[in-house]
């Protein structure tokens, strides 16, 4: 390179210039989740963006969660040998890299062409789980063929148990490690802005989406060049109408959600899977201990992120009471308005065995697909890894409530 | 339909043209209640719609109340059958269809020319109680006829006892099923926009008010082409100057509130009529001991919506204290903030009978007539229905202070 | 008059215009302390008028001040006969038409040329005690002339015992009921806006306020027509350099304030003064039994509306503590951030004989002299009598704790 | 002076046009630090400020250390003898002339071409301490010959600890009086305002950098006509590559640091060193203890000035559980928030013998040099002053916790 070329991109680089024509240069100069979300802002269709980021009703919830985490102090330790530090743990007795796993969220395709299989692929690299969720728009079988790390398979107990159990099949077939059922939505919580957006799924070209959306283009070529989101894995579900992906969406959340399901059927799933299972959407002690006794080896203390029952306590807030219930017979997660390592920390210092994120690996992806999703775990490995050392801990098993103000 | 022609209504409906156009579909396209209150506040005057909306000197009760319902999270239980919810309960004896009530306000018309009459249809066809105001500006005999449901009848111990044995007389000869005693208005709270606004009753047309509502052309067609706008009930009063409505209103609020009445008047109250007896405008144990001592079923726990002491609690913040003090030998009701399921739940996990309404009916009242409450009401009892499957509970009976953080 | 004219009046009063003409309209449509404050700021320069607003240093103690207040919520009670309701009471043994004062605030004639006299004359009218600043622009003997209800004269222990001793021998001779001792003066506060402002006693002409206060005419015109603004009540001071009143300001400012007197020179002080001695200035119990014990028979709980220690408490904070004190022994007045008559009843509520207020009569003599000084007091009775009924309350003396939630 | 010239020139000063032309002028106008903070903040290029101003992640713990000491309030005494007032106190047996102490903090003359020697030269005025960063860019022998106070040399323990014994040496060698060992950095937090501006040492001639900064002329000419802006002590440092201050800074923040170190090797120093020792950065008893039974003389109560670990709690907050820990055996500092008298005054009552600041100082050198530094100490010890005044106490040893609220 020559002394001038070199000088050009020099003062390109200074310039912040050199990022708009270089994808790898801009996810590097994303230095925080909140930068990939606003990047991730700047290449969403708004309806889709909505889709993502909105809660349920007044979206109290969903402020909550964040403010609750950012509210904690630290009690930090000094001049302890911090220089060897490890974020390894173990989850469900499979070993990971760190102490951040990918909470399970659907149509992912939604946001990037690549999908789940792109956030499964970069939950591999880190060394840490990627949950699927049963909303997925990548089958289980090819999120499988795509991960080389511990995958969990999130469902429901579904209204037909034969699908459920079909499910359950294809996911210890396809090597899953644990199954992580979901129990907060005996109904889908009312979120406003996608009623307001006229939120479809496969999105829909209207006048205004398109008014809105006109400068989004490479979003619109991946969308419109790949093919359509749905529900893959009801695709040949026995009942759904399969003739358009917006028919199998109102299936699924129609006909399929059993609002009458209760924690007596738990044993069922516990008999049907041979593998850890995981209860998702705790948010008290009564409940972790009922999916304790049902045999769960581990609960996520979860409000959905804010998307299902407006006024759901803050996670932050109900976590502490969880870990005292059960927290000696099965191992505790959390997610919710999880956006720093700082709050990991925070989120192990009060007992959880590892902390989980929806959102931010939806912006990664939507912002640089599979780099994305590994950029934002970059982010989180090193901010954990930071929050250690500035807290003087070299393991995450170190961690106690003492560490909290 | 032809093709072309469902593509350009799609189209239209998607862009959200349709809802220029027609009602129905704009009433549809209002999701919470908040967005009926916008819908109203564009098409009413301002002085109109400040006369609703505003509250007393600082209007501090007002905000007090709708954010100490927002502050309160819940303990939701999870995989609770929960697939056969039924909100209905009974208030005083009369089975409803959900535990949410009108309020009692006055000068309904003043929103929309059909008034009173519309929210007694909307209520009796949603299977709850609308509680008329003693300042209706329809008659309390014409409202007995446009509803179905059960009705309360509100009024003051005024001045001048033979009018108010008149109008008892008049609401127990139109059936309507519980009286409903207000005992918050000694005097009449300072509400400054209106003040500001020269607000009159009926209003009148200013430089001012024409400038502002220029464009709200359907209001002021309403207004112009129907009846005076006034307290119909107090038409043929003797000693009323019933020469202009404007005369009545002076006579009514500055001649008839009694400051001088007491607990020891109401077993007048209570031989007089002979259904439920309900105090309304109670804010500590000691006066709802005083008013179930005196004979009341039933208390609703009420600052006026703000209206009218300025420093009046939050009606969320007491109302723990009174179901505590006469929630084993009376009803106890709540209005003030409620504008979402969640806060009607809150209220009932307390331990009220049921939650009440004022502005919101205002609201739906004002931007689609009878169709306008009825859409409020529809919106409240998806929520409550909602929120109930949300925390794991069937019947509102179930629900008690253990659902609350 | 005229039809004609008479509609034409009407439709101007409705749209507002007639305020731009009429001085007695535009105090009669200011409806509370703030509608006056707002009217002041408009009509004084901004550097007189951010003399009167501001704080010392952050300014955190006046928003404490008035925030504190707004924080107290009420327990009123129900269906009390409040017919026949008396603000009346007695301060000092004197007997005042309400419970609120005007507190010593010096230099009045910066904001209107009636300054002092004004005031006192508005106090007498209705009914109250005037408390005059020793820094008052008007003499002691100009203002008992004036007054025709009981005068406070507030007072400093200067540097120069003589010069004290002869001011509060005017202050007897000229009839003044009570003598008020501020305590909280060793040296001046820091008051930011003033030291950046330039803001010199008296003002002076500079570009800067010219520009600004191009077109507050009449403002200007009365300063300007009007005598030099000084401390009336030093000039002819031994010592005092009277060649110009920023000499005298100077003077008095610098070299008269005595940051070296303790409690023990009250008794001299008890001795030189006939009558009631109040000690202002009190944010702690201790010092409250000082006063009392130095022979006080009354303390007013004050931080100097937060313009001398910047972090000093809300005085809403401490009141109870000095009414726990000393209440037995003495009466309690308390100032800082009173702006509504709600403000005052929640002040008796805690036990405070009355409350004072500074700065709003300062709003009330910029905006209308002695007859906005008058509209001000108005303002405050009839918002505490308001407030009276709507607790259930007919006499001052019967508030108690009981009505505070 | 002829008077007309006068004229003109009190004119000018009235109007705040001599401020533009006379920098003595523009200090004296500067009445808070906050004010000096903008005179600096409009001097820097952007990327400097931000360099000062930031702190690591969310800042949160950069608001939390100033909300805090905003939110103590104080209990004064009133009509105590405080005429002859004294903020004389000493530090580690050192008289000062105040309690307030310059903080450590490297590379000043990024700010200003005087650097550490123009704050060494102003604290030694003002009669107190300045701290010299171990990062400094001036020398330890420069800046013990500018200084006429006590100087504390700020270090850390080094990887290489032949460079931490040279460094001591030094020190020693130049009459530093204390040592001050910070803990609170075994790895550099991540300050993203530096990240987001490629904020580099020496800073970069970018393109971004010369847009924003293009009428900062004064900066850019110190700047430029100065030698380059770098670690000073570290010249020569064996292993250093010292071909450029930029390879410096990566050598001393990369390779230096040393995260394994322990309070065992507290006593190596404790040897080494023969005056003083004062470690800072601590947050909690334990470690207090830890520094004290190591042989420390003092703590500094500090999080770095919000820039090392996010989420650490105020000092406010923390700094009497330290006190209480080991106030009896060793003197207690405290930095971080501290922007006025007051703050400095609450510090003491809690029980700190100095407060410290380092922002405030480099504002008053980016403002003005020596003299911007000399006006920031005035400012603090006259509002020291004032506030001891107002609280009724003529020297700081009469501080307790009675003081505060």
């Amino acid at each position: 390179m020559s002394t001038s070329l070199g000088g050009l991109l020099s003062l390109l680089d200074a310039s912040g210039l050199r990022r708009l024509v270089d994808r790898d240069a801009r996810l590097v100069a994303m230095i925080s989740v909140d930068d990939v979300h606003r990047a991730a802002r700047l290449r969403l269709p708004r309806p889709v963006y909505e889709f993502v980021a909105g809660g349920a009703e007044t979206e109290s919830s969903v402020r909550r969660n964040r403010s609750a985490w950012g509210a904690m102090t630290f009690r930090p330790h000094t001049l302890v040998d911090v220089a060897d530090r490890d974020l390894s743990t173990t989850v469900l007795g499979r070993p990971v890299a760190m102490p951040l796993l990918l909470a399970p969220a659907g149509l992912a395709r939604l946001v990037h062409p690549d999908g789940e299989l792109a956030a499964a692929a970069a939950a591999g690299e880190a060394g840490t789980v990627m949950a699927l969720s049963t909303g997925s728009s990548c089958t289980i079988e090819d999120v499988a063929a795509a991960a080389s790390g511990p995958l969990w398979f999130q469902l429901y107990l579904w209204r037909d148990r034969d699908v459920v159990a079909g499910l359950v099949q294809r996911a210890a077939a396809s090597g899953y490690h644990a199954l992580c059922l979901t129990v907060d939505v005996p109904i889908v919580g009312q979120r406003e802005r996608d009623l307001r957006n006229g939120m479809t799924i496969p999105p829909r070209l209207t006048v205004r989406n398109l008014l809105d959306a006109s400068w989004r283009v490479p979003w619109w070529k991946g969308f419109l060049g790949g093919r359509e989101v749905t529900f893959e894995n009801f695709l040949g579900v026995e009942g759904a109408q399969n003739d358009s992906a917006a028919a199998l969406g109102a299936f699924v959340n129609k006909q399929m959600i059993d609002p009458s399901v209760t924690w007596d059927e738990l044993p069922w799933l516990r008999e049907l899977w041979p593998g850890p299972l995981v209860v998702k959407g705790i948010l008290t002690a009564e409940d972790a201990r009922r999916a304790v006794d049902g045999g769960a080896e581990g609960v996520v203390v979860s409000n959905h992120g804010g998307r299902q029952l407006d006024g759901a306590p803050a996670t932050a807030a109900v976590l502490a009471e969880v870990v005292d219930a059960i927290g000696d017979r099965a191992e505790v997660y959390v997610d919710g308005g999880i956006r720093r390592g700082t709050d990991v920390v925070r989120a192990l210092a009060i007992g959880a065995r590892a902390a989980m994120v929806g959102r931010p690996w939806f912006w990664g992806l939507a912002a640089g697909g599979e780099a994305g999703v590994a950029r934002v775990l970059e982010i989180f490995r090193t901010e954990i890894d930071r929050t250690l050392a500035l807290l003087g801990v070299s393991r995450v098993a170190e961690l106690d409530r003492s560490f909290l103000g």
